[in-house]
């Protein structure tokens, strides 16, 4: 996948998305300026994850937007998704890349410098840096890489990164001068009034670096 | 898969296990007549699945038993289990199909005579009647279709069926009687002292029908 544009990378929330549906959200982030979108989804059946995706992929197609799946792997295979982003606590990155082939776009999230030393024995398309800063999306995390972690994996891994994590209007620009090529945005945009807004204020500060 | 051996079908629950581990229990079963396995996970990570699936693979894989995998289809393909189990709330049967090939088992539960009419225009392996009997396995459960249920459904549907939900082996004979080919056993093994004796003893009526 060599025309990966991670620059705005947003990630879907339910729960934080005020009610609105994801269509909502990602038409609306989308004109704003959005480059790729993430389905992220805890505790929901299968069924209407894949709904969800079926459902996500039909308006993304529309706008040639890729669509990435974070976690199961079979739903990304059962609605054909751009690719998958995996966690340290998914299935392995082998045989992630073994059954969707080679492709597909494969994201693999590091929490620590370590992780994303390891990470460069790996073809993946990209690697997530989370968290970055402290944020009350996910519960699970470690403690953040901040800026000077970003600078770090930047000195040594080989793959484009994108840094997730209590990123806004505020921290985006110095996120990218750490050097990491895009910004993953969960509550930012899905929690805004106007999500469209939410995401052409980050592609302004982007567009402007 | 035309020698499918639905008749002491076992399904795992860790949470009933009393702490022992699957492949404990699932050896002492299988030495007692165990003819498939299904590994049922929930609240589990996707690491944590693959790797519970590829250890009890290696197990199953010796003693030349099936491994279904529920819901799970990244987790079948990834292990490469002999079959997927979906309930109503899974992916789509015929998702399921087109993902795993025509060679692997797909088993459908059905909670309602008229979702074992529906599955008739399904090409799964066989259907699993869910519940037969109230259980505390599972929290999510429909009125148990009981044994007029099986005979109903006896009467119309073209597949193999094994009946699920308080089975034991009062009775287990009746189940057979009623129609089904096969009973799925979940406390009645998992959560028995001796997992080998209780399904010996279920093995010993099933022989003698």
């Amino acid at each position: 996948m060599n025309n990966l544009d991670l620059s705005l990378y947003l990630v879907t929330d339910r729960g934080m998305s005020k009610g609105r549906s994801h269509e909502y959200i990602v038409e609306e982030a989308i004109k704003g300026g959005v480059s790729m979108v993430q389905l992220r989804e805890k505790d929901i059946s299968s069924r209407d994850f894949y709904q969800l995706a079926f459902s996500l992929k039909q308006t993304l197609v529309k706008h040639q937007i890729p669509l990435i799946i974070n976690d199961r792997l079979d739903i990304a295979l059962a609605v054909d998704a751009d690719g998958l982003h995996i966690g340290q606590s998914d299935l392995p990155y082998n045989v992630a890349r073994q059954l969707l082939g080679a492709d597909k776009i494969i994201g693999l999230s590091v929490e620590t410098v370590e992780q994303a030393r390891l990470a460069n024995a790996l073809d993946v398309d990209y690697i997530g840096l989370s968290p970055v800063f402290s944020t009350l999306t996910k519960s699970d995390i470690n403690t953040p890489l901040g800026l000077n972690g970003i600078k770090e994996i930047a000195t040594f891994s080989k793959h484009q990164m994108v840094a997730i994590g209590g990123i806004n209007k505020e921290n985006t620009a110095d996120i990218f001068r750490s050097g990491a090529h895009g910004v993953a945005v969960v509550s930012a945009i899905v929690s805004h009034e106007s999500p469209f807004q939410a995401a052409k204020e980050l592609r302004n500060i982007i567009d402007q670096l």
